[in-house]
Order: structure tokens, then sequence, then C-alpha cells
């Protein structure tokens, strides 16, 4: 992972067999941002992605190891138990041209991503939802801390 | 319906069963800005697409009612007939992790949304365009005030 | 093709019919800048899209004539060979509200599309990296300059 900072912005380069997650959250430790919004494009494999049932609260997960085109990655970056938190939805390309996609839990790179990360100001938490089982970003609060 | 400033930037966050368009069209007012980009995540249902049909100038429209993930938001603020004019396209994940999507006509926030609007300080007017059967973004003049 | 500036970024506009590398090249030729990111929507056609294989270094290309919504254009311009180079990813919308999507090596305007392009004040190169059989960008050098 490197990274390049302008006009406040970075713009993140992520390689080949890197954990996604961990690169990225490498990169928030570094920076020490804890809060903004994400951006990118690539080539993933080994994605895990989730789709949450509101019904009975919980994740269905699933693990796509093939390489994939990633063709939009949207996400942000908040605390959860004051530590940085990446939320992250992903559109993934087939090989026949044909998308899937998810929250996504888990990816490695497959042959590069180019990430751009917009800081934002704020301490923004995420906390427990009870009735809806995640957590979810407290904007009124002053959060956990 | 939440929303923080940061660097010129807002970060929104919208509740479980909100209108979509109507708390966005509500940060329009309260904020009142006129012109920006959206892009942002969460998970919606009740979401109403559209596929515009250029040759007979119509939009088909399909209602899909279930929870889905929403992968992708982009759209943007303007104005039309003076008033704020939201322009959203999106990409839906469904609960086996296929994907569908399109011109967004209405949706209700499910779980969550969490979406950053960046806005730009110009007054851009849509306009009938009759050959095209839809009101698209005048860049040139001063538009219809 | 218009774009106007505000607050550092380009709110870009383009035209049924246009070529979108065209005029996209036309506006980092126009603004001279190099280095930054794209987002948008719109409708498209005469899709070329890829799928890179790295197994044996090459694009499976396609070409889907016909009119899809817009879902998602995400991209970045850098500098490849000393000249302005656009990396773009997209998902594309079916009229039976359908995705599907790709690397874009090219496509047309169908309707309109509107895109906002923030510039990073960096001279990114893209260098060949020969495991990968692309040029990928160059975050750590002066590039090829």
């Amino acid at each position: 992972m490197d990274y390049k900072e302008s006009k406040g912005s970075y713009l993140i380069r992520l390689y080949k067999d890197e954990n996604l997650f961990d690169a990225l959250g490498d990169f928030a430790k570094e920076t020490k941002v804890t809060c903004g919004t994400f951006n990118g494009i690539g080539a993933l494999k080994n994605c895990e992605l989730g789709f949450y049932h509101l019904e009975d609260k919980h994740y269905d997960r699933k693990l796509f190891a093939n390489e994939a085109e990633l063709l939009s990655l949207v996400g942000n970056l908040s605390l959860l138990d004051n530590k940085p938190f990446l939320h992250i939805h992903t559109v993934l390309g087939a090989s026949d041209f044909s998308t899937y996609g998810g929250h996504l839990f888990s990816a490695d790179v497959a042959v590069t991503a180019e990430i751009i990360f917009r800081p934002l100001d704020l301490e923004i938490h995420r906390e427990p939802d009870e009735k809806i089982g995640l957590s979810l970003l407290n904007m009124c609060g002053h959060g956990a801390s």
C-alpha cells in the first residue's frame, strides 16, 4: 500500500495479494485519520460478501474466490469501540461481464486497487442499534468516548 | 436524517423507514445548497427504478419492494424550475448477491444510508431538451431564472 | 462537452453521441490537469467492456451496443507515456434492470453524462508492471519523465 496526499485527499494504491482491509486499516493508522469516505476501482479476489437480513438480524456471507474486476468500491471510515472501522460496499465484475456484489467483509487485491480517500474532520462513532442489530453512525452525540 | 459538515462536505445519515428523496430534499432545503454531488451506501427497500427509452422518450418504471443492499448511490443536485432536483442512479444488491439497478425514482431506507454530499458553488438549472425528452443540465447560460 | 469549475472541482456534462474518452481527453487537455478522480452517471451506448485475465495477461473485450443507464462511473486520470490516461470502470443498467459492467475501453454518450472530476495536485505516471502485464500507478518515484 502506498498513498500520496494532495489537496487534503489521499490517492491510495494497493498491491497484488494485499488484504484490502489490512491495507486500508494500516492507512488509517499511519495517517491517524478517523473519518472520511472511499471511492475506487481495481481488481479483487477472495471477496467475502454479505447481505444483511434485518428480520433475523444476521448477515448471510459468501466467499467469491475468483478474480473480479472491482467496478465500484464505495465506503467510509468511522470509529467503532474507538478504533478505525471500515464500512465498504462493492460491485464486482465477472469474466462474462455480469456483476455481483454486497457488503464487503474481506478481499485480497488481485491486480491493483486505486482508491481515493477524502478525510472529514469529524469524530463519528458507530454505536449499537438494538432494533437493527448493527452498529450505526452516531451523528448526534459525542459517541462512546 | 442527520448531517454533519466538515471541510465543506456533508456526511448525511438517513434512518430506517425514511423516504430517501424526502430526506435528501429536506437536507437541500435546510442547507440551502443547490448544486453538488452525492455518493453513498446503505440498504434500501421499495426502490422504484427507471430505464429511459430514448426512441420513444419514456421511462420504464418498476418497483422492487424487497430490502436490498445499496451498493452504490451516485447522483447530483441541481435546480429544476428553480427548485432543488435530485438525479440519482443506483446499483442494488439482492440476497443472492446478484445486482440490479437503474435511475432511482423513489426508495425508502431499509436499515441505514451513509451518504457524502459535496457542494459546488454553482447555479445549474435543468432545462427541457425536446429531442431527448428530458430536462438536462444547462452548463452554458444563466438558466431559467 | 461542457464543464464548470467550483471549489477546485469540475462538473462535466457530456452530450448525446459524444465519445466518452475523446470528450474527457479534451477536458484534460483544456484544463491541463493530469491527475484526479471521476465519478458520474448518465446513459451510454456502444460500450466496449474489458475483463483482465491475469493468468495470461490479456483483456477479454466485448462490445455492448445497446443503450444502457450509466449507473456508476468511477475512474481516475494519470499519465501514461507523459500523456493523460483515463482509467474507468463502470456498472451499466439494462432495460430489464439487470446490470453488467467492466473496465471501460470505449463508449458513446446515449443521452447525457454528468460527471464530477476532482483534481489532485500530483504527477502520477503509469509504468509497466511486467509480472502483471499492465501499466500501473507509480506511487514511489518521479515516474517516466
